[in-house]
């Protein structure tokens, strides 16, 4: 089966909730780094990219559109032009594997759905995407599923920790160093960033210093 | 194939992190709601089931042991009684359904193990339970994969945010609420709790005030 994927994108000033820890420069880099794990998560299973970026980017491995709208507008002006199943999948999400996105495009429903948690959406998989648009933000996981009620689509919900743990936070760093298989990972523990176990909890250290 | 569950209970006091939320008899009777939960959904896979409880307790649909001992001796004196595959999944994950669990039980490895979040073992299923032994606390995922390697053992890891999300803070009845499907979810929205979306971000409150 063919099919495209779209991830949005953010080159610049991206990840603000990580300024605690990582500079802007670094929140730039680091931001690239998940974002390539991703496509090449995607590429693997068979499928091309296109980013969705709010301001000028290179990247060798995927088609790059430049949007300067928000989120939605810029989705759904992308998915009428995609004529073969879509996924859309954000580019926070450096623990995706091609196993866990086969499960995701294997579905037998009209689409699915992997929730963000907190209520968001992280990744949806759309076999007719010309009839489809999104609306991020705030509960959207709820809204995606009211969206396909309304258009009479049936929908699989993908249960998987992978693919529903965005990297956003501080706190979200423990998942990927632990279970992170790509470059995010890597850039972590290359950028000073440990683990440890404290008091029966592990914790995130950088140069020493506890950040989570 | 039949197997058995061991499920881990403190019947009294648990789940002190919930405190600044619930009352004692609140979060005793929420323990209890989320056990309920876990119990129906491990013997909806066909598995009966063992709870090692802390203290005197009565339950209709498993058997009971009471040890007064730690968590890891109490779950080491029972595993080499069980003459047949063995879950030990813990009594906090009122998301887990039959379907979540027969992913866990059908692994063609040795044994299977569903991550915390934060570096915990929230579910084991091993085939041979009389030759391992558990080392809960900290990073216990790191620990119980070593111990695995130790015994030669193969390992498969199951991505589920289901049963990935333990239920231990405030901010993780969010997903209960949205993903939970049983008696615990019910009990939250029996109990005043409701979800609002502020800002963008999905919100618990109880009885108008914010919570998480």
């Amino acid at each position: 089966m063919y099919f495209h994927a779209l991830i949005p994108f953010k080159p610049v000033n991206p990840k603000t909730r990580l300024s605690s820890i990582l500079t802007q420069e670094e929140r730039e880099e680091f931001a690239r780094i998940m974002l390539e794990d991703v496509i090449l998560a995607v590429r693997r299973t068979g499928c091309s990219a296109t980013l969705l970026c709010t301001s000028k980017y290179e990247c060798r491995d995927a088609l790059v559109a430049v949007r300067k709208e928000g989120l939605n507008e810029a989705i759904n002006w992308a998915l009428p032009q995609f004529h073969c199943p879509s996924l859309i999948i954000m580019s926070d999400l450096p623990m995706v594997t091609p196993g866990s996105l086969q499960r995701v495009i294997s579905t037998k429903a009209d689409m699915a759905i992997v929730p963000g948690l907190g209520g968001g959406t992280n990744v949806i998989f759309v076999k007719k995407p010309e009839k489809f648009h999104v609306e991020y933000y705030g509960f959207s996981f709820r809204r995606h599923l009211q969206i396909a009620e309304e258009l009479e689509l049936t929908v699989e919900i993908i249960d998987s920790m992978r693919m529903s743990t965005d990297v956003d936070e501080p706190a979200d760093l423990v998942e990927l160093m632990i279970h992170g298989h790509g470059n995010a990972r890597e850039w972590l523990y290359e950028h000073g960033f440990t683990l440890s176990v404290e008091e029966g909890r592990v914790k995130v250290h950088r140069d020493g210093k506890e950040v989570v």
